[in-house]
């Protein structure tokens, strides 16, 4: 029995719930930032990195940092474009609206293609609003955490390739990694960036990001330096490309302890084939949209192509608040997470299903969850 | 016997040795950063840094980010000064340099007050300079790091009220804050940016700030929007001030893990009182400089009233290298640093002693590291 054994389960989309010998890396003894034995195990991670994205391109860089998913956004806003430079936002949930304004902080200037909330920008629609300026960067939520609208990664990145081949593909992947399909050198994205605690399977605290070789290039070839000092490439990357080198460095001190975790889920995630990893995920979220689905209820993702597989944003039905429906969930051990897209927050709630909850099946998260979504909603009232 | 107990003592200028209840709670089971649990922590932490930085004032505004203390700086600088204004930075060592070019990065104009190494500069310097300019904040380094040399906080934000009392107080207390005496309050400090791995005893990966009233109002009298995105106190502010309030709120993802490892390092630190924690690391440091002295060793702080005490900064006897000298200590489990000041950074080694290795003597930390100290330098041909 772990010591984690009788806390209520976390089925939010994101934190998740982690594994035990992940949770037990987090205590690692202190160590020096730059003593061999940590260097080491930096390295590795960077290392792992690149086989959880698909990369092999040697020119491909990532990045570990301490922050969060929203710190990558000012890593690309402060070092992958410049003053008054044009970025198409893709629009699928709430999560655009803040990528764009951290954009325009640093002084890049952002046209947003919105989609009606459940719905995501339709290709013909990028490709038209590709051609109207010469968009410098293009930015994809791959799933939208408040919406759980997922993106096609692959056919918009193929069709910029096709319409606009000097704008970066960008993609936002803090509810994908680790649970959706992404082939980082085979769909020629140019930066992913998400974070520790989703699909990854690591407590919060870690900013991650693949960049390639081209992001790397057009961050040199910049006319002025990056706009900000700690979420600057040009202090990190000397530091990474020594850590991946095995040797020591130093800029900012990173978190030896989240550094230890990340090294422990890389190595469960990558024991299996990420294929699988992903097939699995796909078979899960279609076992709770069809449970959802067989209560009568419905997502905010309105087709099937653009359900996310990490997690499920469902509509309350009528006369049932969140405020009555969670507490009851949580009463039988449960906690789902309640709406955050603005214009919608207080009509729906949200299912995660990403990491250790759908990888073992002996856990029983998802079983569990679903029988106490059922007597939830008849205790409140509901009748399908 | 805690699962910590064979590893190699971690006597560096931070990350320091934790306490076995604070490594356990950074295995704390997954929970939402929004649910009831953890946004009570949060809070409580909040409120305990008060405390820690001897603040009633309820108009001093804490901080916690995921980070670290150099994110601090960027916080500073997107925050509180301008683009085109002047701040004085006050030089004891490599941190000054840096946080120069942070505030520089965001527009600011920087002017470095320096000291030769092992110094720091004089009150009446000090006060020539803060007369020649308008300056909107001064920067002090309380322990520089790289050198060791502790910084008059005290006396030189007395001096500024007096001189030029527009001038905001800043001070980087990464090396400082749980081991130096800080009295925020009464000092009359605006800013005290610190981390979680020195002497407040958490593992990297927290940045953690206390911003005076009169802080936050010339952040909010502020003529132009912050510019950085992650680094905002407009982001961060209303976030702060829910969870010290109990209620949730969401801008980023903070780590729970970090946050209950704070919450558990802050109950022990403030079960003890504060004086008596200052008084301690100062002991403990006499008894290191003076073993450091009976060696025949110097230090690079050349003045007692500026000597850290939370480190101690050596030069290598003649003929000792640092590369020699290091290893046969890490062979004796115990583990120092090397130099990291440019200028000399072959010629000295680094002793860091805070946190539990001086609170708690049953430990036996820093006997044994002296012990080593002197063995390993006889085995490198040293004789004294």
């Amino acid at each position: 029995m772990s010591a984690q054994a009788d806390h209520p389960t976390l089925l939010i989309p994101g934190p998740i719930e982690f594994d035990d010998a992940v949770l037990g890396s987090m205590g690692h003894p202190s160590e020096s930032h730059v003593g061999p034995a940590f260097v080491n195990a930096f390295g590795e991670v960077l290392s792992m990195l690149r086989k959880l994205f698909i990369t092999t391109d040697l020119k491909s860089q990532p990045f570990v940092i301490s922050g969060s998913g929203t710190l990558g956004w000012d890593f690309v806003a402060a070092n992958l474009v410049e003053k008054h430079d044009e970025v198409l936002v893709l629009h699928s949930g709430y999560f655009a609206d803040s990528f764009a304004t951290c954009l325009s902080v640093y002084g890049a200037v952002p046209t947003q293609l919105k989609a009606p909330v459940g719905s995501r920008p339709s290709l013909e629609e990028i490709e038209a609003e590709l051609k109207q300026k010469s968009y410098k960067a293009i930015t994809i939520t791959h799933t939208d955490t408040s919406t759980g609208v997922l993106s096609d990664v692959k056919a918009v990145s193929e069709l910029v390739h096709k319409v606009s081949p000097d704008t970066l593909v960008v993609v936002d992947g803090v509810c994908s990694v680790g649970c959706e399909e992404i082939r980082f050198d085979d769909w020629g994205i140019d930066v992913v960036v998400t974070a520790s605690q989703k699909a990854i399977g690591v407590p919060a605290g870690l900013c991650i990001m693949m960049v390639s070789g081209r992001g790397i290039d057009r961050f040199k070839a910049r006319k002025t330096p990056p706009s900000a000092y700690f979420a600057s490439f040009a202090n990190w990357l000397p530091i990474m490309q020594n850590y991946e080198a095995k040797k020591p460095s130093y800029f900012a001190t990173p978190s030896p302890q989240l550094v230890r975790a990340l090294q422990t889920s890389l190595n469960q995630i990558l024991s299996v084939p990420l294929d699988y990893r992903f097939q699995k995920h796909k078979e899960v979220s279609q076992k709770v949209k069809k449970a959802v689905a067989a209560l009568g209820l419905r997502q905010l993702a309105d087709k099937p192509e653009c359900q996310a597989n990490g997690m499920t944003a469902i509509y309350l039905p009528e006369g049932v608040a969140a405020s009555d429906l969670l507490p009851k969930l949580m009463a039988k051990g449960v906690v789902f997470a309640g709406g955050l897209h603005k214009e919608i927050a207080t009509k729906y709630f949200r299912f995660g299903h990403m990491g250790v909850s759908v990888t073992n099946s002996d856990l029983g998260h998802i079983d569990k969850a679903i029988e106490a979504l059922k007597s939830s909603l008849a205790e409140a009232g509901y009748k399908h």
